[in-house]
């Protein structure tokens, strides 16, 4: 795998970025170059089109797009690509982020968002899915999903064993 | 008032039209020319974007955005102009307009959308909100907005009238 | 522009200000002549409707609200005038906003509220919007409003920037 | 007890008569007299406001409200009186009641609102609820109310034997 | 008026008591005797329903129910007595009163429950309430009622006269 | 098994039959006696409680409660004894049955309520899950459990394959 | 009662924990063996399976399940036995346990699922209703709940006292 | 490309069919051989984990669920496999979809799941959205992306002119 980034990270907001670095983490963590930046829907609509008019173009495979509020970024991507988008909605007004699902999830037929949970979760799990999509066509990024999945089994054992100690010592 | 228009109304798809052409009756009672066109925000991108940027240029003064579902027109034409940008929320999703209203109304500061209410009592008072921004530089606009309200009051005269006698009737 | 006022701007609770001064910076910073008071739908509602039913004749032309809970003061000013009244929903209950939005956007027919998001959003676009709407007979606006726009690309591309060292330094 | 109506009912719109039919309809069956009349709290301020200043004065000792959307009606009435406004949602919109509801029953401190259910259950009960509030200075009205009482325990018991003996007819 | 009360306040638990303690502050303010105690439909529903049946016997005149989560208080109180009952739902759960809320308003036909705002702000409204009720048949108080009203409209004179003076100071 | 009902099954309207008999149904098909009535939370607060609390004496070993709207019967019942109470909350107002829902499952630490499904599912599963709480003494019960398990099976297997031969069938 | 777990307690995070120690609390206050752990229905399903699968057979009579966001742990539990499954939606994400409670109480026919409230009140439920479903079939279990419920009533009377108390102290 | 299905779609009841056709329609427009069958979640766990597990073995790419309700279909399936799993929440009970679709799109960190709108919209967009996943490794699938989307501009084209003779003929 060249250095060249396979999947375009963009957020509405440079306050979006503490959620988003997940999705950065997730993809680093399966050695899957990648590229992220700020850039909004309604701020920047030319800034947005260009980047994803390009993307498949400079060798892009997936677009991850989170943003808060009438979270528009992602639909607005994927009016302007046929590349998978996947979206992660922001809690970021009063609404907690039911807004942002909304506003992400319900896209009309023809124009797909793939929509990803609220927050840090769906962050981490956009760069998860990200890395299933390219596996369709990577074997060794599939063995890696496989190996990331015993990892979490692995993961919940350590914290049973954790937690039956913890009770133990609480008397529980 | 030339028969240039005035007022752009634009609808994400043809099956909204029986909602928004309410704006387009409120408009043509106060004798305000308008145009009326299906465009999308996401299977046509580019055409709402061009029809949009071009709007102030060929005297249009307010637009006005229907639509449903994770409904983006709104704030994407608002992205493209400094125009007035009047959205209804259209109804046409299994969450009942709640998808198409938080996607409309809770825009990100510095891209302002004017929502209304959702469906048909949001259509027509979009068009009445145009008129009423129309009237801040014309006399003969306000004037006949002024007309309208003593009408509001008549009518609600006439029907309280007939609700006296259907009760009477009723023997309520 | 003279200093006379053109936007009126009122809260229903001094508690509101925190908020509102958001829609009171924007207009200042076009140089719109503002004016902003408290006054409640419901405790106050002569001072109200005496402050909406005078504003056109002393030469307001757009009138902000800002209210939370129960939110009836834009509903209730646009009652009283046929000037654009514009509705800005605070997040001051338990309900997180949702009831104040609902209040405010679910106008029914005849009487339009033009509803912005809830909170320093909302105000902050509600200013804008403000400025928009005196655009339509106001070219030097008009052509501030499209600096702004400028700026708000640029203001992108500066975070855009800030983020991009920043993932250096973070590593990502 | 005289004919001079002791409770007022007013409904936003005539859509709301037969939603608001059961209030009146619960009064009559308590011999307390009303009046029932269309007024809008947006299309007829004065209307609204001009009856609710007089009602005490005429005699009357309870409001009722009925509307639906952004339902300021009662609302409006209690911000111009000291009498008690009983207030019933009404599902007229897309969402199903809930604005109204939101809209009505978040009044903020120092003007309140007394809500009821959406819908008819909700003006039946706001008509029961008038009678309560007029029987705790009408001894008479006090026991109507008991016997009403004893009236609902025998309606459920000839219910319960019309299902038993319908689920015998049905084999269950 | 003598000491004996006429108005009981009932809440679910003692954690209610800084919501509920607002309608017996309103109460005072009026001179309106009152009683105030805790007890549980679920937990205590003896005690809850012996206090309830004896109520009207022992001169109480309106009864208060502040509950949270399923709030089934004000329901089962109004289930044994035909004084008006009136309801506060409180904020208590992860759901932020919205459970309460539903649980308090819908009741069915035939059982009355009057219900207001979630929290403090509803807590003081039925202290108000119930002196409109008693206001019915007591002159004073609801001399006393048009007295606060002339208070609030003065609160707010205070207040908006506070907040130009910020203004002045903040520059704006 | 003999003939005295094992579980008992309350609803507080006859409105509530055509959902509650899939409980009945549930019950009949495992063999399990049971006895259906109506009885109302706030209607027959007295005939519920008198029920409730003989039904351990008599041999009840569940108890089911269907309600809507303000649904407090099951809280109601299970604040009057220690069997278990299962609650099927009923779709029957404008609100779709989450008024139901909440008033049922967000039952106060100390009063369990056993909430499943809005609706006919959830009557059924009421049924189901009363044959799952006496399967822990009975092991006849649990053995049709486990054969109900399987036949579910069977049942999805046999719609499979009539969807595969539709989708031949409509050329899928 | 010997001191083999009769109930099991899983919960889909060790984050959980310090909610779902409220049901193993409860059930150690009656002396119920119970054993607790970590297992996710979507990270260790071989391991959630096994464990249910084989419940029944150890001995295990209800099973209690505590997961937030999509919380499938309970249903996917189901799916695995015949014994009684309790449900425990916590508040893990933005939208504060609806997402959890909703995975876990719309249960489709068939499999049911029991639903408490959301949060730390649900999980002291679970543990309740556990010891209520044993007591079917054990007499001192039964015997213990009455006496639980007689200790509810005087918990409610000492909190009352101090609220008198505190209320003289504080001059309401 | 084979006639080896590439796409797996499951639905958790044959209820579900009318919905989920449409992914297979859009899947078949595309010329991508796929395989359509129901397995619950609940019911059927087995033959779902084992239909999952051996996915990727017979060279299916992507896997759909669509469900309604407590929807754990996706969920599940993705518990048991790391190809990407897309989900469409049914509409099937009283919530309107909004149970199914926070069920489907709030998945904890590890476990990806990618959800699309309600309804027929979103199991359309599944179809597509497959389809560009699989487009990431085949550029005739791009290529017929790339039309499809030319196709979706000339849609609305024709939409638009038919609107603007029906706007003609209604004078509007």
């Amino acid at each position: 795998m060249s250095d060249k980034p396979l999947v375009g990270i963009l957020m509405g907001s440079d306050n979006d970025y503490e959620v988003m670095v997940e999705a950065a983490l997730a993809l680093k963590s399966f050695g899957v170059p990648f590229e992220m930046m700020v850039s909004s829907a309604h701020r920047t609509p030319e800034r947005t089109a260009t980047y994803v008019r390009s993307a498949r173009g400079r060798g892009i495979k997936v677009l991850i797009a989170g943003a808060g509020a009438a979270a528009h970024l992602a639909g607005v991507m994927a009016a302007e690509t046929t590349l998978p988008v996947l979206a992660v909605p922001i809690d970021s007004t009063a609404l907690q982020g039911l807004d942002a699902l909304l506003a992400m999830v319900q896209m009309p037929a023809g124009i797909p968002v793939a929509t990803m949970a609220i927050g840090k979760a769906g962050a981490r799990n956009a760069g998860l899915f990200a890395v299933q999509i390219l596996s369709v066509a990577d074997e060794s990024l599939a063995q890696r999903l496989a190996d990331y999945k015993v990892q979490l089994v692995a993961g919940v054992e350590v914290k049973a064993k954790a937690l039956a100690e913890r009770m133990v010592k609480d008397g529980i």
